[in-house]
């Protein structure tokens, strides 16, 4: 340590929230060089390359074969995706001299599919996954929490090419299975949950969420086991009831109620109709537009909910996907002037051909109070499958601690989380997009099918250091450690300087890797420091060795002992696992 | 190989010119993405991460920190030095969604010390050695021979940071020998040549080259073993003579010669001087005009060299470097009309005070046909030291093969290369531009000097390629081929088969790097490509098998060995080396 690289600092950041990103930049990990990019000092740059050979490991065992695509690649592959222009801000875009178009590689889909169709042209050549660990960029609005969400990352991302939907299926089925055993070697506590498709169409599709408190991403779990995102969680509909006996729909006037609060308050103290209403009761229709990928045309559609749940806008555009989502605008309304606001109903929506989902809840049989498209005016008991038939469900309400679990695991809470991991069906996207076929054995082309998936192994590095810490400082897992053993020389006599630096050789020659902290520094600084960096097994050379002992100190449980130098190499050895 | 992500090409790909770029694609090692960007495919990676592990530990080696910075830079120390602008076309520049500016680093000067004067303050953190082996952009106005000269491109960059000369002479030295290490481990043929400094400034500098004929580079070399970079040749002054007894200068009416050629000829045949003349006789004067970086006005010089050679503008900016050089306009001639073209004289110059500089050929006592400054005169006999006084001499003749090496080992050759390395003495340039010092011992600041070394890591897959191949195919050095040992399938027998895949399994068990060829091919189509991808040892198991033989084929020699097949896996570990 008194020639590593690598100072220290007492004071956090003053740009961090996060304790990874403050511990990495006070342990002398990471150094920023511009917002969401960062410079990996060299115990950094150790603990990435122990997380990515660890990565590599897993990714060649499933069979998968590792290349290196370019960061800086031509706009025209992007172009024929629609990607150039869909990313949008996201995109970093540049001009060479010749003024041609480039950008920087924020996902290599159109480059693996492009690859495979120079190289391949078999059914025979078929299934092959191909990976590689490589630097994307993504000009992110927000970047933040260090390298947990930077503008310049490392990412192993990885591709399948299928023949079959079967196919697919299992090369689905390795790369989670690997997924796993990458996330488990790294020590990772860490939930699988069901996901939907982002912006990269397709179907099934898993997220790896490393459970964190300070994580960006909402997911809900179940005490039995369920998890998912918040966009893929489904609703279990009440089973229908019967219509008959009923009583028939009527409208009311309701004067000043557009909200739900205003309407359920009427009707329970003005309307007198002997009955108690909850805003469960109310059956709220929110108004949308949508439009196709390359259509013009926008078209409208209602969206129907419980009362008591908002319309969560994040589900409501999962549900739609790959449709673009906008609210109304002012124009929207004047157009098309069966609209009230405030007192939408099904009647008018079904008399104009607009295209009318609800939610799961929403089934044959329950009674509604609804708009009844005039102002000032509910329906009461307006009946699904008597007075009106949605055109479908939707899952666009918002999901609530508490909801059941789609598989009745038990009731639903939130939690954050820090993706680390998608596993991802696109099927045939690509395929299409750049004209991926394979010439099948009875001589017709055969379009593959394609799987996608990544790792975010610049993100881990913070992962671990989110959740693998204390107020000291960091306390890296063992097999991502910058070094195995922490040696600190305290004390200023020669001998105990000669006797660990003898350690420290003994050490490295069994294969022990070693931090040596021989800095003139006090012991106390030396020790904050160890304590800070998080090497897992701390060894303090200091006046016991007069007696012949050292002491050996567990990072993460404190726990000291005292161990005979001359069995101390020895002890190490077995503690490390080195060879 | 049935397995493999290979294709091997039959054809040369249109664009290539350099056998090393024909071979590695044709081999399926790379893959043109973008003009001058490649993606490496399975074969090609492996070669590259070996060369880049030599790199590496020999870095390791004399105590160099291996760090890594990002490719995607701020503008703002790029401005600090200059060399946002100063690169010209050469920088790829972007904008990030906020309009601020950023660049793709070229090389990393600026942000080295930049992260040295963040991290070290006390003269007691001195010297330090970083490094990195990392992705540069440089938009090469004709990228060509494919991985030869990119636009994305890997380096190993190394920066020292000393507090004194002598420190950097010791960190040059430590460099200049790790490289020395590096490119024999290679198994490179090359020469180190001494260098000028290039757009870098700063003093020591080598290249380098690896001899190749394809190279860009030219350098010159002895049979006595003197190499230098054309820029870096000096001239040996022949030594003065005495100036007494040599005639007077006369000017002479030369009607209609405003070359060296038609001037000779005038001497020779019609002046009627009784002497024959060469072109070597005449002193030709070049102007030009120089400008200090910052400066706005440019200043005269002139430069008188032997009318036998030309000026190499090359050796002149070099010479003349850090100033900006250019040939005169019609303007500078009309603005100075004592400049009569085609007859410049040392005469005008000295009473116009322009800075007149010569060949080092040009000593006291030497006598020059040269111009009279007036049109159709020239003078002869003018003697340097006693008719004319340069201000001092300078290196802008051409070199030519046959001059003396400036060593005394014997004339000069001209011979091609390819840059692969670079070691260089940067001084305290990006010091003093950036305000990197050091806390004395006595208190007070150290200007830090620093040292910039530089290995292109991708370039040298491609000189390897080039420096080591046939015509049927790469011939890998060992240390760096994809594998071993290629074993060949020759043969449609399930026996064959077997013992095949039997074999390459003991020898990978024995720590032997296999490429086994198990496809549905001919043996023609199997042997020609083994000849293609070019491992190193080549075993064919075949008909020979039921005789209990195999053969081991040298890729290099073509020298063939029939081994018993119960003794070949311990043939192959000794000939491979394997552990």
């Amino acid at each position: 340590m008194s020639s590593l690289f690598l100072r220290t600092l007492r004071e956090d950041p003053a740009d961090a929230e996060v304790p990874s990103h403050k511990l990495l930049v006070r342990a002398g990990y990471v150094r920023r060089t511009a917002p969401g990019i960062y410079t990996w000092l060299p115990l950094g740059l150790r603990v990435l390359r122990n997380i990515e050979r660890i990565v590599r490991e897993e990714m060649d065992a499933i069979g998968a074969q590792e290349i290196h695509f370019p960061a800086l690649l031509p706009r025209e592959p992007y172009e024929a995706t629609g990607r150039w222009t869909e990313y949008g801000p996201l995109l970093f875009r540049l001009k060479d001299r010749k003024g041609a178009d480039y950008l920087l590689g924020p996902t290599h889909e159109e480059l693996f599919t492009q690859v495979v169709k120079g190289e391949y042209s078999s059914y025979k050549d078929y299934p092959v996954i191909l990976y590689q660990i490589q630097n994307k960029y993504r000009d992110e609005a927000r970047p933040r929490a260090g390298i947990l969400r930077g503008r310049e990352f490392l990412m192993k991302d990885s591709y399948s090419f299928d023949l079959t939907d079967e196919g697919l299926e299992q090369s689905y089925r390795l790369h989670r299975d690997a997924y796993v055993r990458i996330f488990d070697r790294l020590g990772l506590e860490y939930v699988v949950v069901k996901a939907t498709s982002g912006a990269m169409g397709g179907s099934a599709s898993e997220e790896f969420l490393a459970v964190a408190p300070t994580g960006e991403d909402t997911y809900v779990r179940s005490a039995g086991g369920y998890a998912a995102n918040v966009e893929a969680v489904t609703t279990t509909p009440p089973p229908a009831r019967p219509i008959e006996g009923l009583p028939p729909a009527q409208a009311h006037h309701t004067p000043d109620t557009p909200t739900i609060e205003s309407l359920v308050d009427f009707l329970n103290e003005k309307a007198g109709l002997g009955r108690t209403f909850t805003a469960a009761d109310t059956l709220k229709n929110v108004l949308v537009k949508t439009r196709l990928p390359g259509a013009d045309e926008w078209t409208l559609l209602g969206v129907g909910v419980p009362g008591d749940r908002e319309v969560d806008m994040k589900r409501l555009e999962a549900a739609l996907e790959p449709a673009e989502v906008a609210l109304l605008d002012e124009a929207d309304f004047a157009n098309n002037p069966f609209l009230v606001k405030g007192y939408i109903g099904p009647a008018a929506l079904a008399a104009n051909g607009v295209r009318y989902l609800v939610d799961p809840r929403v089934v044959t049989g329950t009674a509604w109070v609804t708009g009844a498209d005039k102002p000032d005016h509910h329906v009461v008991d307006l009946v699904c499958g008597r007075d009106f038939t949605p055109d479908g469900t939707i899952e666009a309400a918002e999901v609530r601690e508490g909801d059941p679990a789609p598989d009745g695991s038990g009731p639903l809470e939130a939690a954050r989380g820090i993706e680390i991991g998608h596993v991802f069906q696109l099927g045939r996207k690509y395929a299409d997009a750049l004209g991926l076929d394979a010439l099948g054995s009875d001589g017709k082309p055969v379009r593959i099918t394609m799987g996608s998936y990544g790792i975010g192994v610049s993100r881990l590095v913070g992962v671990i250091a989110e959740q693998s810490h204390d107020e000291s400082g960091l306390i890296w897992p063992r097999r991502v450690a910058p070094a195995d053993v922490h040696v600190v020389i305290a004390g200023k006599t020669e001998e105990i300087a000669a006797g660990a630096e003898r350690l420290a050789a003994d050490l490295d020659a069994a294969g022990v890797r070693v931090l040596l902290d021989d800095r003139k520094a006090t012991p106390g600084v030396k020790f904050a420091d160890a304590e800070l960096i998080g090497v897992p097994t701390i060894v303090v050379v200091g006046r016991g060795l007069a007696n012949g002992v050292v002491e050996v100190k567990d990072r993460r449980s404190g726990e000291r002992q005292e161990i005979a130098v001359e069995t101390a190499v020895d002890h190490l050895v077995a503690l490390t696992g080195a060879r």
